[in-house]
């Protein structure tokens, strides 16, 4: 339950603008962009009204980087003019965990 | 974007048994007494085949409260047996965190 070393999860809690002005495409490919990126270590989404992605990393230097990354840069950039009324963003240490049953493969 | 106090996250990351076996109806009523526990700060829920929800603590306290709650283990117990085909759960500091627009109310 408890870690042998702390990770780092970014939750990114949204509401989305009506229309999908190329928003799904860009989302799919930011998700495989992020997997890419050193440090990485999950991504989990779903969506129902509210839209909630978690990304876990294994340090903020990470997160930085992929923050800064230039073409999740043009995206973030996108997202403020087009695509989110409203979003929040937090960075999260993780510092302990458990779980129950066999993951599915998503 | 830096907190003047830390604050905890707990993220419930899930995967559904098929059929629904009372599990919408004690969704809604955990959530209403989650809200209403000493250091409930926010509570963030989406579906999509996946499950994600949040809620949100002032204190490490208020989460093992929350837990150890008796309706809560009753329908804990309910969701490893019925509800439940894999879950994870992931407790948090949040460390900082910034946002845009407007939160919508839902």
């Amino acid at each position: 339950m408890e870690l042998k070393k702390p990770y780092y999860a970014v939750i990114f809690t949204n509401t989305r603008t009506p229309g999908d002005n190329g928003y799904s495409e860009t989302a799919i490919k930011m998700e495989k962009l992020a997997r890419e990126q050193p440090g990485f270590l999950d991504f989990e989404s779903a969506r129902s009204g509210l839209g909630i992605a978690i990304s876990y990393w294994e340090s903020q230097e990470a997160i930085v980087n992929w923050k800064a990354n230039l073409e999740h840069l043009t995206a973030q950039d996108r997202g403020v003019k087009e695509w989110y009324s409203w979003y929040k963003v937090r960075v999260c240490v993780v510092e302990r965990e458990y779980d129950f049953g066999q993951k599915p493969s998503m």
